[in-house]
């Protein structure tokens, strides 16, 4: 089931507008291309609305944010929402920038976001209101691993319904929760961390998957975050003695993009828990 | 002939100053180096002028184009009018943007721009002023091959009379007019279009060959085609099996950095074809 | 001793606060992370105090400079001096803008600056405030090699000592110096040029080495000018036939997550030179 939602990526190849960030923009580009969908990137407020309306999704990502692009974000957001396209939104960096927590707050207050997708420290931030994240990474004490599985399913079965939207949570362990149903997903290295932008890069893949799954959010939602760990785990399999980070950068991305409906199948560890 | 075109380039080695987009900037500056020009990235308009004295060529590309760029761009061309350096337009995804289709138009009226390059379907934008496109791609029905060669050709020869200007039009087969003469090129692959920002290297190599040939601009833009294809056909070769479009992507940069006179004699597949 | 200082980034992990330009901001963040630190991007002036409170370094590179960037620079820097961290300087291109210029003299007046990054041309513009580079490119008049060695440690020393800051000089031999001691070091390929941002990438990673290694600071940026020289050195001999600038470019980021402490001790060719 899960891997079919790569197949109507590919089938139905939705535009996908992106209000980025300039350090992973090109990335986040190339990652939609591989995935079957196409990328368009602006922030300009006089002509994005007529942009996310062509658009079958909008992914914002507060990475290097900047308040001249804050007019933008939300007129695309309301035309995103007028269209019923869904809104992606990844709050890249929150727990270090006041300005990039009060605008996650303002964008779920204004808009209707179909998915945050964020680190369990963003998530916490995003919450509390508090930021206790380093840079752009999560803290060691916000691993989502065995051991602490069913506090952080809580927890972010609890965001999602106080955000009453989808929220897709990356860790060693990722949790994609709507409130009710919870995928717990175990794909991806955490040699993935050591890339930039793999955060940016699954935020697109999951607004391309929502865009053309519109009968199951979550599922698409899941599977977006299939995709990109197992393309993490393949890519780091083909590495070559010598290789390293920027090699593993584009392997990542080549792995999507040569990603059969068979392969996800084969691959996704994906697995819906019991939340009582 | 053409293929002394980038032999003048990398003699020359000229100076190209780029207003473009975050999206694609650094290939472009790689592919500046890759065929023996240099790169330079401002749009501040304080210091544009400055710089654009400096350069050999000037290359304006309107992705992720926002309000506060546009004086910079008129300032610049109007710099790079006085020195009789070229200046090329990219009109990426004005389909998809009023502002992009103004400010093309504009630019068109207050400069003397040297060459416009762009797909099919941006073409039709800037000539009609009614974007069909869906986002920055060429839409199916704008395909240039042996079929609609000779409508597309004729097309393309009445945008360069009516804009005064080169048209280098890319698609399977690329067409670069003059209004004159006119050459198809049947260099590339379509999995080039898979790699975001090859329109925008394109433009930018225009550019250079423009620079280092100012003898004869409408050979030096079908060189500049015809290098673009032609490492993208060596570089889809010499993919390896799992490796995709982001490999793909530097490959292609590889192919024109290694690329001799020699190969580009051998390889480009460039034809005057009758316009009558 | 110099090898150390790579083993000190790793352990420490510093966050680094770049305010650098769009064109080659990945690799700026992806080199980072190959060293052991960690990236953090923010221009904007309402969070950059706040930001560059919780990192360890700051970098500032005039690369794609805008005015409506200077303000948060100077935030950015006075936090950074308050907090006794490392700010390092990156003159991108100041030979050909009065405004980068200008902005690089405001800088060392008002802020303190632990180190200027840069190659002859710019070091030249930057104390005569007259630029003669092309672009960012250092012109050939000022090659750094064993005949102009004399005159270019004694010039960077006394830049060193009218800055009153470190002076790290690219070149074919790199100077690196605080007015006292200068290190010579013979690391690195002449095709590390070819590669757009291989001199942001080294600023970076200066920024990285002072931010882990504050008992000898002038150790440290000669560590990392070493280190990036090595890798340019060890990805060149990977390449293989058909690989061009593209695919190097990957290879140096690779090359510096690969390197060890041994690595380091053996490849690195530094020397303290004797001043009078």
């Amino acid at each position: 089931m899960i891997a079919r939602r790569l197949t109507c990526v590919r089938r139905r190849a939705p535009l996908i507008h992106n209000i980025t960030n300039y350090v992973t923009a090109n990335d986040v580009a190339n990652v939609l291309l591989s995935c079957g969908a196409s990328p368009i990137m602006s922030d300009e407020p006089a002509d994005i609305a007529e942009i996310t309306a062509r658009c079958d999704g909008l992914h914002i990502n507060l990475g290097t944010l900047r308040q001249d692009r804050l007019e933008g974000m939300f007129i695309a957001g309301r035309t995103a929402n007028e269209k019923g396209s869904p809104v992606v939104l990844d709050p890249v960096g929150i727990g270090a920038s006041s300005l990039r927590r009060q605008t996650a707050a303002r964008l779920l207050h204004d808009l209707h976001i179909t998915a945050v997708r964020c680190n369990a420290s963003e998530l916490r931030a995003l919450m509390s209101g508090v930021g206790s994240a380093r840079g752009v990474d999560a803290d060691s004490a916000d691993r989502v691993n065995d051991q602490s599985l069913r506090s952080m399913a809580a927890l972010t079965r609890e965001a999602a319904n106080t955000l009453g939207c989808i929220v897709a949570l990356s860790g060693e362990i990722d949790l994609v929760t709507d409130g009710t149903r919870c995928f717990a997903i175990r794909n991806g290295r955490p040699e993935m961390r050591r890339v930039t932008g793999t955060g940016c890069q699954l935020s697109a893949l999951v607004t391309a998957f929502l865009a053309a799954n519109p009968d199951d959010a979550l599922e698409a939602a899941a599977a977006a975050c299939c995709t990109m760990g197992l393309a993490g785990e393949l890519a780091l399999a083909r590495l070559q003695p010598g290789e390293g980070n920027a090699t593993y950068r584009c392997r990542i991305i080549d792995a999507i993009d040569g990603m059969t409906e068979e392969m996800l199948s084969g691959g996704a560890r994906c697995d819906l828990i019991d939340m009582h």
